[in-house]
């Protein structure tokens, strides 16, 4: 009998080579009883508390993440098992979200769907996202994903990153303030570390010419919320991710005019599972063929 | 003494060209008195009742016109005049408002909007543009627009004018049935004749799945308002454009599940501007050289 997989998803089951078994477990209720010949598993995904079941793997030889984070993971990674992670499995789904939210905020979607709750039809013009130098701060694999679907809108993009690419036109982050106040928008899409932590504060936002829109799709404590609430209405922000998070009901943030909030969810659209299944789909069949399994992280 | 043109901006009448006596009528207030020397005329944007004054110009031999519709000005157009539209100048804002409406949609913008207004942080997984399959009912100038920008967000785009071009792998209006069943949202971007009058319609809408989405950048009167209202949420929409328009604050069409509407607003962004007061320039220069002016349409 060949080496047991557990896996999140049916269609992994039915696609998984021959000579592999493979169960399903989507992480909702009890995990099978015995997981002791497992070598492979497919941690499901969002659902706390399924990375701990690796400690009863004790035939574990990969661990495969649906994140693009694996913090979680670490502290329960048996020694010896390799882990993998979903870098790129959300890329689509969240630079799309970064799309929504620019256009939302240039266009006053917000404004329309109150206003549509009131039966009122008042049209005016809105700003547009065509002619706006567009500020991508991190410019990675998200980064490049938000400037493919930026491109045909009439924009122009710059590129900012931990460090200069100067072939690819990427500027590395001591740019920043020289950047800043030539642009319509800034994206921030870094990850959230110590040198990104309050990256944009009151400093970086006191750069920004009024009305600027500074979108949000990374994580919430890079741009510094009291900062971006003491400018009351000058620079526009649209969060997919705030500081704290969840944001509480009495946070002054949820009333900041020019703020358009979306509860964390770039990442997690329909874009996701048919991109996933496939991921899974073709570690399988690498692992089965002894071939170097992608997005390896430990 | 050069001729005399009658300009809408003041950028226009900066950059005219020495030869040419230019003067400024933005369509507020009184026109000026005497305009019995003006020869060319760019009537302004979007105010009522400066077609008329075409009446008032005995010398007149070009009027120039913002808007892509030029029906309203036929009545006043003095013999021998030539008529120029503003055809083009609306795309890249009109084309820009239907993915601001799809991603809206598919993103559950509203939704955040009005949780927002709660204070209320509560997320859930969303549709996403990504892998849809989309119709574009009307391929023309703002049709191919709209395609550029769906193009890098991985869908696949189906597109359809009144007559097939097959090298464009464009398809007549005769394979709209055929279609409608294998797509997930359906763009409406043709012009308001008695051919498309109420070409979507209960059985169109009768063809298309569960949860697709209809998008209006058209003219309303092309989809069915009875017909979309008897639906009841089973297909979503996003329309720019209604019928009637304005929409009665007692119309039913506002509380539908899953409509979204904005006020005719799609052609109106911040892009038109510098489109419009360059192409005024450009027409000018050319008038001035003797040169074919562009966008005639009479
Ligand atoms: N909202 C959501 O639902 C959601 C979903 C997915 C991901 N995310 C967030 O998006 C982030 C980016 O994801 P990704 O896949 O694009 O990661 P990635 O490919 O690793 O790119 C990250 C980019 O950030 C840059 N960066 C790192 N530190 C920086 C600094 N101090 N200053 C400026 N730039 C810095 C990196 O620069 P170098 O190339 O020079 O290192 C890199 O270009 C993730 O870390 C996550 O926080 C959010
Ligand atoms: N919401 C707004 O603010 C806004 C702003 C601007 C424009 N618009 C609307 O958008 C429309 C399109 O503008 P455009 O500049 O793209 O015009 P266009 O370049 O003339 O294209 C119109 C397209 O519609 C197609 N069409 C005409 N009759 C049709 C029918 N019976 N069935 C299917 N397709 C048909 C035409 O097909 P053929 O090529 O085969 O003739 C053509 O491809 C305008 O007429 C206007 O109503 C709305």
């Amino acid at each position: 009998m060949g080496a047991t997989v557990l896996v999140p998803w049916e269609q992994n089951r039915e696609n998984a080579p021959a000579t592999v078994t493979a169960e399903v477990y989507d992480g909702t209720g009890e995990p099978p009883a015995d997981l002791s010949d497992v070598e492979f598993y497919v941690v499901p995904y969002a659902k706390p508390g399924t990375a701990e079941l690796m400690r009863r793997m004790p035939r574990l030889r990969a661990a495969q993440l649906l994140t693009a984070g694996y913090e979680h993971a670490i502290g329960h990674l048996p020694d010896g098992v390799g882990l993998y992670n979903g870098r790129g499995l959300h890329d689509a789904s969240t630079a799309e979200h970064a799309l929504a939210l620019m256009l939302s905020a240039q266009r006053d979607m917000p404004q329309w769907a109150v206003e549509q709750q009131d039966h009122v039809w008042n049209p005016h013009y809105t700003r547009s996202l065509a002619d706006s130098r567009v500020l991508i701060v991190g410019y990675g694999s998200i980064g490049a994903a938000i400037e493919d679907r930026l491109t045909p809108f009439e924009t122009e993009v710059v590129r900012l990153a931990r460090s200069a690419r100067p072939e690819q036109d990427v500027h590395g982050i001591d740019a920043l303030h020289r950047l800043l106040p030539g642009v319509d928008i800034v994206v921030v899409v870094a990850p959230h570390t110590p040198e990104t932590e309050g990256l944009i504060g009151a400093a970086e936002l006191a750069l920004l010419a009024d009305d600027s829109l500074v979108v949000n799709v990374g994580r919430g404590p890079i741009v510094d919320t009291a900062a971006l609430v003491a400018e009351k209405g000058r620079i526009r922000a649209a969060l997919d991710v705030t500081d704290p998070e969840p944001l509480p009901a009495d946070h002054p943030l949820w009333e900041v005019p020019g703020v358009t909030i979306t509860p964390h969810i770039a990442g997690g659209s329909a874009t996701f599972y048919p991109r996933a299944r496939r991921f899974v789909d073709d570690q399988l069949r690498r692992w089965n063929a002894g071939e170097q399994l992608a997005n390896k992280v430990r």
